[in-house]
């Protein structure tokens, strides 16, 4: 991974981490259930876009590597894909 | 909410921040895709969790104040869920 | 379940059936799988309002029954709501 | 796409298709919210392989026509990832 690209990722998780410590504190000053409920989708939102990104780095790795196209790396991929629409 | 309910949230909230601070020292030390991916999963899994105590905690709510049953209530109530099965 | 709300149900499904007929029909005529994909997210989301008809439909069941509100009818609830977040 | 993997696909979407009208059934002979929903999340998880299993038959594709590894083959793929996360 390029150096750039792994800062990318980190900066957008200590966005999510922010965000999680920001539900934190809506619980803890009794923020209503819905608003609550809003920021804990755009937090799983934000981190499922992390793992979109990360994919997407790695399809580029298979292609700069020149390993994408073969059988292995088709199914290397399918587990990562499998593993997004999950959780 | 009673005061051990907000405090057993709040825990589950430091320990999906755990999750995503161990997701960027993940992504620091490069470690694979599909191992950063499952812990991903993991984690938006724990916040979803978060999000169906929170409903839970609602709906015993409006029951204890005798709001549940009324129109308004399912609506409140159907709208919690909608934005639980986003994101 | 009164009579209207049930026929109600059936023929969302019905329009879903109809959905999954145009997407095997979509297969057999080679189109791209981008429309397939596109057109198998929008039966899958009709499919998932149907879900969230039938529990706002047992929400209010329990309320017109006056079972609404108590330990059990909170569990049942969530029940559905887990088996709606899932798939 | 080969005729084997069209039909094996278009297999897949008449048994979902069989799997909505047994839902209209169940709906029909009020059979509970907690079955219905439990074949809906079955039909719902169905529907979802067919959409993995077109984007590795995709993968596939791109790969034999040696198109795989370029730029734009890695943002339609993506493309289709996104699509399947939706819905």
């Amino acid at each position: 991974m390029e150096a750039n690209e792994k800062q990318a990722l980190v900066n957008r998780l200590r966005r999510a981490e922010g965000q999680v410590r920001g539900l934190e504190q809506m619980v803890e000053t009794e923020r209503s259930a819905k608003e609550i409920l809003t920021q804990l989708a755009a937090t799983r939102e934000a981190l499922k876009k992390v793992g979109l990104a990360i994919l997407e780095e790695e399809m580029r790795n298979f292609e700069a590597a020149g390993e994408k196209g073969d059988q292995a790396s088709v199914e290397a991929l399918m587990g990562l894909v499998r593993q997004i629409t999950k959780g």
